[in-house]
């Protein structure tokens, strides 16, 4: 009988405030799935308010939190870096070992995933590895495939990645589609699209009232390339001089905490000073369900987060995707790439703008990622011997 | 003119005593480059007495160490693995920060190349893989190929490794095929194929007077299998009993640090105390140039260690392997696969025994390896950006 | 009323076998008061077989274990020494974060201690310092008064040591004079003085049938002094060689990991293997009850450790202290020193063969020290706010 | 002869902005001494942009930097505190190990210190102590102490912290009173008084420009006290609307890296942005020489900073020190003590506007520490065995 077999431990370690906006429908899906049991880790910058203090969210989403580790270096440089993804892999190995789950789940390509995913694979726990074989440019690009190799089981948004993971010497049966669970929370948050948020610039940002009514206002996010770590602050600098220019109400949300995001910080608060903008309105965290709701409204997504790529495909909003970040990686029709350079990202978004919202893609999921990822943890095989197919 | 231009500075991490054996040609022809300059870095059980002191060895040959680090936890199973990966990162980052190299060389598939990598990658420093694209079990084949997708340049033994290499996603460009510098040496010290080690048994190990004419002794190498964890002293038991059968004088060489290098050690303890064979001669480290001397004078070399396809091919030497740690590797006509079995072993032994020394191959190198490599790192344009070729 | 207010959480770090022995009954204490309640955290050579796998006894004595963590590094030697402590801190920062303890108890004046007692203070948590005040020789001597500058509570064993902490600057209201709680193990585990181990030397060491009836044997148990790390060998050798000549039996424990502890062991490999001296019998570790029967009945306890001087105070044991790691700690007259030579060691432990038993003294408490230092826990203001009072 | 005997290695490490300030003349006497040589190490927020990159200090004053160390984790809380000390003694542990120092010198009482004297003193290395035996409040009162019980030789800064060294039983032959080399650099630095630097507000902060003529602004620097973490953002709440209240030109200076510093920037920026002080500059960092002019020209130093007791007396600078930070360390007449509380805060302001500039005392040195604790380092008898006096 079902109810009498032990249920699967499915860890889950969220590390950043994106990776929770990513999961959320995941951990909610394990956590009412009768035969799995979730425990929660929370770590690095998800734990700093510096960085948004996703924690906080987490807790009041009602989660139990099985483990906290704090394992950032301070520096944003190439080194502290390493040392973060080498501090990483040291807790996780003593959380893991007092935890004893039967599977380790890791998203994506950043430092703490490949961090987590090599002490799971040493420990000889299975690792599970979501939105692996998508491609784009920098550091990411070599990590996400880097993960793949240590990974087990393979749980993708797209027939493209999930090729590409084939490809990449996995066994057919360990790969499996489903839909990204970002998508899942940008339906379910966007059903009602009123953004009504009662002194948001109060609460969130400073600057004058923002009228937040469809179509009136842009959107950043920029993140750093860390391999393009000594040119950032003049890449941050053409999109603020596009931004300046085109003189629209902005939403500008600060950076992921990454080799570069200082020198991005720096320009910010550079500019700031220097011009005032009051029209742009910087922000450093938002909980997921409110940020969608701003996402969908928006008149065009600029900078070089994924969301730029995923979610606003399935949203229909248009996109400006600037430099090589999301090089390579699957992109619907309403994404238009440009360089570092004030003008190309000007004319770019001047012709988002002019277009309107795109008719919504299904491209990176259905919105029903999560349940279905719950499934398939609960209803695999999990082993961690493989060998490459070829 | 080129002795203007600035040398190129290689950083090599030696991390273990194997490692040293296969990679001292190309240290020294690295050394001896007019155009590059050696950072050698020596590290984990190359510096412990216990597994042999490599560190030792590599001073007597007169190398200059720029930096020494200790990162290996005690406790020999998956968390202290886990652990020791994420210490070595963090210790090798602060190195490679104080010493600036062009370039960074990880040799095959343990942890400590897997945090080596990582670091250098997460740094920006381009990394050489060597060893790349081999196939096996165990962690190993999983590390091994996380590996390539960090590493940007691929010096690999075999045709058959490269166009697994390229089919991992890598660019042609970057891939090279150079036969594996530990045939350079078993090479060179096997021209003299006479051994005479006048008191090895004393220096060494302990028994009776060995008899190392050629074809008197058997040879057994055997490593941990970590995903094997639980069951490895039960496997050891099995080729300690083939052996015992056998009772031909053995040399037999203590395990890698390892999880589950403590359990083959217990193995082997308890089965000395028992049995006390003394045609049995352990060894715990030997400078790499007698030991190949060992490995082409005895009639058959035993166990998982890759020594016995890599270098046995090219010197003809019979080869039993067991298990399935070096599963899928290329190999010669002088290997012999058997289960966790003492007659499967027994019987494969005495096979080899009757056959006698086979053709050499020249399969996974011709001997000239390491100049090979070292004209490569300094004529290939060293670069951080790639991205997988489909 | 009592039962409703929360009880204090009391963490506990067990790092070593002998940590074990002397805090055991101040466990059963503190896990037995209403008012407390065990956090146990068992981590460093506590984990590991090697070093006698003290969890497993822990265990088997009912503890159940809050939190592991692996934290020593291999190496034995000055640099991973100081390693091992720092890993330990950021270990302990990650457990004590989760636990969220009202106190923390260190023992004595060990590296891990050092450690634990630093990482609790910055982490605002009180310390609780047991063993604090004594007088020895080596490192040992600076950690356990820099841990008292560390500590908030000091249950010290001795009016000597007590005066000895308020000297050094702490105020009188948190020093309290409780006993060493290792002498309650060493009493009730003599009250049956029989030593009938069926089997003792097959489950525990090697050589011939021992007779342990009471004055029939020696005992040794040899530590190394790090700041004496190069001339250890030498050291251990003298101890060896009057043991030889005494050719009594032997029961001779192996050393903690310690830098040096290496050497040590190389040493009584080197001496077993060219003496093979079948009347001493090796032990890695026994549980404390059985260990205190063998200390009572022994005719003589040798070597360095503090059980020489503390539980053989109690016991009336005769004792020759070897060298300088105790040098300065209260003794009773049951205790004589040597240096390290050979002709010293021999002299000393003959007079005490002729002398045979001691008077028992409370010098090192009465036996109740555990039940003590738990009612102080329950009952004392716990603050971290502190003034050198000078 | 002198010049044929090797010169002592004297390591020397800087973490933090402040401690630069205070070993610059003993580093460049150290430097300059024909029987030493510097092993400078620079590692924690001294290597950050964000506090003030004293690294580049270092540098553009000419010193050459035998290694940098990262490992300060990001967080400002009890937890990453405790962690970035472990990390601290991991890395200083390699560092140590490879440049091999005869001596090690740590400064004060911060975590960074203590886990410096600890990896020395596993290491075997003599911990010379620069600044003990002062009396504070918080944690730093604990660290202090605990350093003088690790460490082997005692610079300290004035008679009654020598006593006091002595009282923690150290022998009277390793205790030094040179004064504190802090006032050497406060010495020189302000023999020339014109504060004239073109551009000071667009350099180094925001508002109109600032007259620096002599008793024409308040200086305020405010660390946190780790151990009243809770209550930090209050505290500096009190002393912002203080200054709010007084309306005088004042230069603020951002806190060190410690639990608590980002309550204190949080308290900064809110109040900044709330009531756009326009008389309030604030800074991240200056040159110590340029800092030192703007000291000896304040009408008042406030907050909790040591320059407000140490350097202010030698300078006659009027200071208010407020809170627990600095409480029972000796101090000139010209210090005034108050609570958290704008109101006291206030009136002690103006009572010191009033006095105006006190006469110079040389309580905490003479302006010559520097080459005197160089001398000391090159003349005295190293060693590390100690043993309480008592």
């Amino acid at each position: 009988m079902r109810h009498q077999s032990r249920r699967r431990k499915i860890a889950v370690v969220v590390t950043y405030r994106g990776a929770y906006a990513r999961l959320k429908t995941f951990l909610q899906a394990v956590r009412n799935h009768p035969d799995l049991e979730l425990q929660l880790i929370v770590g690095a910058s998800a734990l700093l308010e510096k960085y948004g203090g996703a924690v906080n969210v987490i807790e009041a989403d009602g989660f139990e939190i099985a483990a906290r580790i704090y394992f950032v270096l301070e520096g944003e440089n190439p080194v502290t870096m390493a040392k973060t993804t080498g501090m990483g892999i040291m807790e996780l190995a003593t959380v893991l070992d007092n935890l004893r789950p039967d599977a380790v789940v890791v998203i994506g390509d950043r430092y703490e995933s490949l961090g987590i995913a090599a002490a799971a694979a040493y420990m000889n726990t299975p690792v599970v590895h979501v939105q692996g074989g998508e491609v784009t440019g920098s550091i990411d690009e070599k990590v996400r495939h880097a993960i793949t190799k240590l990974a087990d089981l393979h749980l993708v948004a797209t027939e493209g990645a999930a090729e590409r993971v084939r490809r990449l010497g996995e066994e057919k049966d360990t790969v499996f589609v489903t839909g990204c669970s970002s998508i899942d929370l940008a339906a379910t948050s966007t059903k009602d699209r009123t953004v009504d948020f009662p002194g948001l610039t109060q609460q969130y940002g400073a600057g004058p009232a923002l009228d937040l009514a469809a179509g009136k206002y842009l959107l950043v996010m920029q993140h750093p390339v860390t391999t393009e770590y000594e040119d950032m602050y003049e890449h941050i600098h053409e999109t603020l001089m596009a931004i300046f220019e085109l003189k629209m109400p902005t939403l500008w949300f600060w950076p992921n905490v990454d080799a570069g995001s200082d020198k991005i910080s720096k320009g910010l608060r550079v500019f700031r000073e220097k011009y005032q903008p009051s029209f742009v309105h910087f922000f450093k965290n938002m909980p997921p369900e409110k940020f969608y709701k701003v996402v969908v409204n928006s008149a065009c997504m600029i900078g070089s987060s994924s969301v730029g790529i995923r979610e606003t495909s399935f949203l229909g909003v248009p996109s400006v995707t600037i430099g090589t970040r999301q090089a390579g990686r699957e992109r619907g029709p309403n994404v238009m790439d440009v360089g570092y350079d004030r003008t190309e990202i000007v004319r770019a978004i001047r012709s988002q703008l002019v277009h309107g919202p795109y008719t919504p893609s299904t491209l990176y999921g259905d919105g029903r990622a999560g349940e279905r990822m719950a499934a398939i943890l609960a209803d695999t095989q999990l082993k961690i011997e493989k060998r490459i197919t070829y």
